[in-house]
C-alpha cells in the first residue's frame, strides 16, 4: 500500500493531502477516488485511508481505520553529526531516520568543511526535512524526526548535556563499542552520538569532550567515512539494546 | 602517514609504485625522495616505507619496517550483494571493505534491474576493484576483499553452502539479529550474508533460501534501502561477535 505523509490527519474525519502529496497520488501513481492508501502523521500515527476525490489541485482522503506503525526504538538516540558536503549530508539524513534516529542536530566542528554562513536562510534545513519525509515513507517509519538548526559544536554539547553522550573516533583514540561492555546493561532513555566531519575530530574537541563526560568509541578497526559512520553507530546501538 | 597500495611488495627490498600510486606520490601529494610512507599490499601485510627515487614515471620505495595493520575479523563475513545501479553499487563497496567484509560476490536475482549483459568485459568489476582499494586506503585496512564475478542468486548459494548463511530482509518477514539469540554464541568461521535488490526479494527467494537453511533475519522494525543495508548488516555483525 502507498504511503503519504499528512501531519494532523487524525484531528479530522476527512483531510486533504499536502500538495506534493497529491501531486504524487494523482499524476505519478494515478490513483482514484475508492483507492486506499496508507497515511502517517510523522509523530508516530498511522491508518489505512480512503480516497475520497482527486480534484485538479486537490486529494481529499477519509482514515477508515487505524494501522500499527514501525515500532519504534524505546532508547532514544539524538544523532549530532557535523556538517558534511551536499550530497552526503542527505545521506546521512536518509540513513538515520532509516535507522530510527530521534533527532537530528547538525553542527560545525573545527574541522567542519561547510561555512556556516551557506547555512543562512535554512533551504538546506528545509531540504533535509524533505529527505527525511521521504526516507520516513520509504522504510515504513511513521515518525519524522525533527532537524534542528545548524549551531556549533558547544552548543550541542550544552543542549545535551544532560544525556548519556558517546562520541565516535578513530579506532586509536577510542575503545570499540564491544569493549564498552557497560552500555549494554545501562539502558539510557536519551542517547546522543557525535559524529565528526570528513577531516576528523581537532583533537581539542575529543579531548574537551572527553574531559566533560562524553565517552568515545569506536566501530570495529578501521576508520569509517564521515558519511557512513552514523548509519554504522546506529544499527549497532540498536542491537546493543537489542532492539 | 599517506598509505599506498602495493600487491606483493614484501617479496622485495626495493620496490616500484604501481602507476596511479606513483602518480598520486609525486604530482598530488608532491612527496620526495627520503620522505617516509606507508604501504601495504592487500593481503594484510603492511610496512612503513622509505621513497627512494622520485622518477618522471616511476617511483622507487624500500619497506624499512614493519607496520601492524588494521586487525581482521576473526569471523569472516562475505557480502552477498544483488547488483545495484552504478554508484549505489560503488558505495556498497566501499562500505563493505571499510566494515571488514571477507570478500564480496555480486549477483543477479530475479528482481535485479541490472541485466547482467550490461556486466559483459568485466568494466563494472574492475571498477568496483579500484573503489574497494580506494576504500582500503581510506579507512586504514591492510586487507582488499577479492570481488567476485557476477553470477545468478542460485549460483552464489551453491557456492556458500556449507557456510553460515543469514538472508537480510524486511521486518514483516525475518526476526532481528537481536530476536536470532543464538547467533551470539554461534561464532561461525565463515558466513555470508546476502543483501537483496532495491526491488527487494522476490518471495520465492526467500522461501527458497528457508527451505535451504538459510536464515532470514532484519535489521530493527523499518525496511532498510537496498544500498544501506549492507553495512547496517556488517556493523551489527561485527559487534555481535565483538570485533
Amino acid at each position: 500500500m502507498h504511503r503519504f505523509y499528512v501531519p494532523g490527519f487524525p484531528d479530522a474525519d476527512e483531510f486533504d493531502l499536502p500538495d506534493e502529496e497529491a501531486r504524487h497520488l494523482s499524476r505519478v501513481l494515478r490513483l482514484r477516488a475508492g483507492d486506499r492508501i496508507a497515511v502517517f502523521d510523522g509523530a508516530g500515527r498511522e491508518a489505512v485511508a480512503r480516497v475520497e476525490l482527486v480534484g485538479a489541485r486537490k486529494v481529499l482522503a477519509r482514515a477508515v481505520e487505524r494501522r500499527m506503525p514501525a515500532q519504534e526504538p524505546k532508547v532514544r538516540i539524538t544523532l549530532a553529526q557535523a556538517l558534511l558536503k551536499s550530497d552526503k549530508m542527505d545521506r546521512v539524513v536518509s540513513d538515520a531516520v532509516m535507522l530510527g534516529a530521534a533527532a537530528i542536530r547538525p553542527f560545525v566542528g573545527r574541522r567542519t568543511d561547510v561555512p556556516m554562513t551557506a547555512m543562512a536562510g535554512g533551504g538546506r534545513r528545509q531540504r533535509w526535512q524533505r529527505t527525511a519525509v521521504s526516507s520516513a515513507k520509504q522504510c515504513g517509519r511513521a515518525v519524522v524526526p525533527p532537524i534542528h538548526d545548524v549551531v556549533t559544536f558547544a552548543q550541542v554539547m550544552t543542549a545535551v548535556r544532560d544525556e548519556r553522550r558517546l562520541m565516535f573516533v578513530e579506532p586509536a583514540i577510542g575503545r570499540t563499542v564491544a569493549e564498552l561492555g557497560s552500555l549494554e546493561s545501562e539502558r539510557p532513555e536519551q542517547v546522543t552520538i557525535f559524529i565528526g566531519p570528513e577531516g576528523g575530530w581537532d583533537p581539542r574537541e575529543a579531548t574537551d569532550a572527553s574531559e566533560d563526560g562524553v565517552t568515545l568509541v569506536s566501530i570495529g578497526t578501521t576508520t569509517l567515512r564521515a558519511d557512513a559512520a552514523a548509519a554504522a553507530a546506529l544499527a549497532v546501538l540498536r542491537f546493543v539494546w537489542r532492539e
